[in-house]
């Protein structure tokens, strides 16, 4: 599980959701992408925390790992590291739609933040989900109020999912952030409904994958011969 | 694990694809649909199959089921099976078309049965999967040549999907048959690319449910109440 | 025209509304689904009225039917219909859908049930009707109301239509259930705009494929050969 | 029934095709464009045929006709025919699409003309069929062919019909110019499955619409009032 | 520049406006069709100034301009006006649509008129901006209101505009109305974002064409041969 | 105009294309991306040019520059390049397909690469250009080749244009690749039909937006304020 942010609370819940949901005898190693930002809100951001945690994966294989997971909602770098190894490469994101699709009609994310409107996740969510999306709600929390509350963020959690429910159609929700995956029992029970943490969705799917020993399809499949210098798509 | 079909052979493979695949600690019980029909081919065929399926189903919890597969390729009577029960329901299709989603840009299905042109089946993996359907190929077998000459299955397999490579520039490749599953380790090494068994793939998904506590939402959250007579959608 | 439901009411305005729309020289037969529940709110209530509506299906032919109507805006039971005779099949859903489109650009349809949110019905219409559906509005009442006080529902449907056209820019109407179709002409005066009675438009449809001596495509003409037990599809 | 083009031989086929189909009580007068071209190809020729198709569109209230058919296939003026008159007007297109959809999952289209590639034809019966679309065919023949020897048309309308059906899969189909309708029941008897007629689909909408006392939405029911000079999209 | 309105104060702008923006070696010559409607406000108004339209675009060629531009935000008679010169025409809401979805995620138009619900111009705005259509918002202010007190509509361009950020997500404002267009740099410095005036995109990518020396595929090269009465899509 | 690659042949091209084609007042400055890879072939290639780039992009403004095009067709790092800069930031494959989408109803690319099937590239190409998308098509030629012998290049151009425009029904062509751009005439004129040099596109963008003071709209816009740590879609 390579963590592409720096923050402490969120370090800490993407250390130790691992461990809740693994089976006994799969083995979780956590790391931090060298150089990662405090947390990634924008295109700058993927592309600053794009080097060091391709050399996490880059390594991988031979530390021997069965599968990678980037811990980061927005799967960053995720494109660009299935080319760098042949070790299974698992986004929290894709994990989280892909399972959430399949237990009800309407997904919903909830995701920390303030910004009002749409927003540019909110577009990248409905193009995957489809018809099956039901909205992206922010809770209006920064991260530190995150960290001082945890009462306070499930008190938003879910007043935000109720008015999902009864506004957007809402029948399953994703949480939006690595940082709150830990949450999510306890907002399923409260909301009645299933809740997604996608720590512990990709998880499954690299225990799942590692299982199976299927990886994703390799670069050299699909594109021109990479040796000489061919300019396909410059 | 909910066999719909009544054929022989492809019920030997439902039978023993589970146990090759699971987790030590998953225990399997497959059970075979009174009234099924040989092969399920249209929508009659689904029909029929439907009664068998969900009284399985409405008996799934109280013999301690944490899981439910239909396996069979055209996911039948998934919804409703899904009002019937709070054990989390899985399908085959679904679970493999989500799976390979994720390992490659475009999935192409394999498919026994000797059908010309895109068929019916071709346009419902297409609107599943949207700009990521590469093709659905037959392979011109009959479910006898299948049961007689396994090698020839193989032969075909590698053929078709050699072609589909080429032709319709697929990466990962689903086995659109219950009872060709057991030959995706074997194709996916003579392709050198990912193929998904969709037994297998279920499975796993109903493993990661039960880990996680999770099944689908329930009816009564998003439909109108369901005990007085209301004319919805009637 | 075949009533897979067994409400008393609904199956009132099924059985008279067909006789008010239809050409002089048409004969018009109502039956009802042996099996039937009293309404089709689920996957599961479609299941239940299958077995009793293909029976009629099946033996329109040599009743010398030219063309069967099923009676319910879900259109259960239509695909494996259509597989089961040579005579012309009609859903009333799709009769009125394919009618409205051509009566203005957006589409509401308005319908009885007192759920919150768009609902899956809504989901299945936004899918037909793509950019030209405006939207899917319940009237709160349950059947019951609609039975004792006609006045009562004809007040809601016209509120509800002004709130579509202001809201939701409709510009056409569907009656969303079988059992509304008698308003249609009142409630048409009443907004000032197209309102389509499902029944009356599947039954146009109806006397149009019998004058034009139509019928859907065989399921020979694009499915594999069925006699031998491939597996196409399962 | 409006025929926008002038070329001697469609005419006639518009001018007996209705006789062929209608009920009999309904009563058919067929009229010709004044400053019609020869054919509609272009968008040219559409904006050439408008005001001669307006004209008659605006006198046939006062005419006492009960609903106007425009016998081309381009649909051309139906808009601005539509916000000219209370009187339901119906594009032989639009109604051919509309039955077609319902008859068969693929819809395939065969024209006159020897245009080769998909063409702009093809991409406006995309966009209207959606998923349901197979192909747009040309038959590679000059009206005058035409004119001249219909076997030789049937003859190549049955091989491309054929093509149509083992290559796109297409179970339905519509003859994509109103100067080849009357070949419908022909060519069905020989492709064993549906062919429709747009003309014949036009009129039995035409008359549905009469027996219903149904008309298209008014332009005032959802535009900007149209009194003042309000620059409203302009 | 061709002028399809006849309403003074619009044509005011149209003429003014291009020449504000234009490289200094780039010749203006504004001319008005004749037999134009005071505003294009519909499909009727559209066939109206049509050929005064097309005349001007047929003389393009003989007079020397290098680059047509039809001055009016629905960009009537495009496509038959492309059909009759090899001189480059250019329509100013696909000119300002093109350049807004270069310049953020999300872009709402702002159109005069006092129409409530999304309208057509809505419908056709979402079907040309896809996932990046933010909203199409009306003022409520007539052309005489307009024409009399500029600083009132500046006033309600900038509530209106306030509120498509907010509530639509609007990053990127297109001003809906040719007449509308000077006020785009004030509207620009008020709302801290961009604002395109479509005079102006029209103009830019006039001068790009005709510097390129590019120009509209002709239609010979893509349609059956023109010169036989051949009856391609009629 | 920043060139992100590194091969020779196609740095030539880069520097001397926008000399050609801009306007006499225009100054264009090009300058090498340090630490770029010889061509853009993958994800892993967008990754390694993403730094050398945007510290281009970042010095921009107080170099005077009035906009940035970068000059690679795949437009690598350009989200992350507007949000480090006001200064109009310019792709040369959004701008040759913006451009192209205006000059005919079907647009093609043609590209350099040996790679057989579809490929990613024609699969984000179809995203942006959704319905008018003809084609991707490869010249199956290497970069030694195109620099060794640019009548080759041209014949295959030729050849594989001409191929597009019978087979796919292609109206405008693309060149896809900054390297092949300065043949656009000479292919123009072989083929007849528009053809489309990405650079020169992207200039004419770069001069339409620094003519009209317009940049693209600020992160800090649409996006969660951005000095606090807030999780927003991390």
């Amino acid at each position: 599980v390579i963590n592409p942010n720096s923050d402490p609370v969120m370090s800490g819940v993407i250390r130790d959701e691992p461990e809740r949901v693994k089976r006994p005898d799969t083995e979780v190693e956590v790391v931090n992408a060298t150089g990662a930002p405090i947390a990634i809100q924008s295109a700058l951001d993927e592309a600053r925390c794009t080097p060091g945690t391709l050399e996490h994966v880059r390594s991988a294989k031979e530390r021997g790992m069965d599968a990678v997971v980037i811990a980061c909602f927005s799967d960053p770098a995720l494109a660009a590291a299935r080319e760098s190894t042949t070790v299974p490469v698992v986004g929290i994101q894709e994990s989280a739609l892909h399972l959430a699709a399949r237990l009800g009609e309407k997904v919903a994310i909830l995701s920390t933040g303030s910004g009002t409107g749409p927003g540019r996740l909110g577009e990248v969510l409905r193009g995957r989900l489809g018809h099956q999306f039901a909205s992206c709600r922010r809770l209006g929390l920064s991260v530190s109020d995150t960290v001082r509350d945890r009462d306070l963020v499930m008190q938003r959690l879910v007043e935000t999912g109720r008015r999902a429910m009864e506004e957007d159609g809402a029948e399953v929700f994703v949480l939006g952030c690595a940082g709150l995956g830990d949450l999510a029992p306890r907002l399923s029970d409260a909301l009645g409904t299933p809740v997604i943490d996608p720590n512990a969705a990709a998880l499954k799917t690299a225990e799942a994958l590692a299982d199976l020993r299927l990886t994703h399809a390799s670069p050299t499949t699909h594109a021109a011969p990479r040796r000489e210098p061919v300019a396909t798509g410059s």
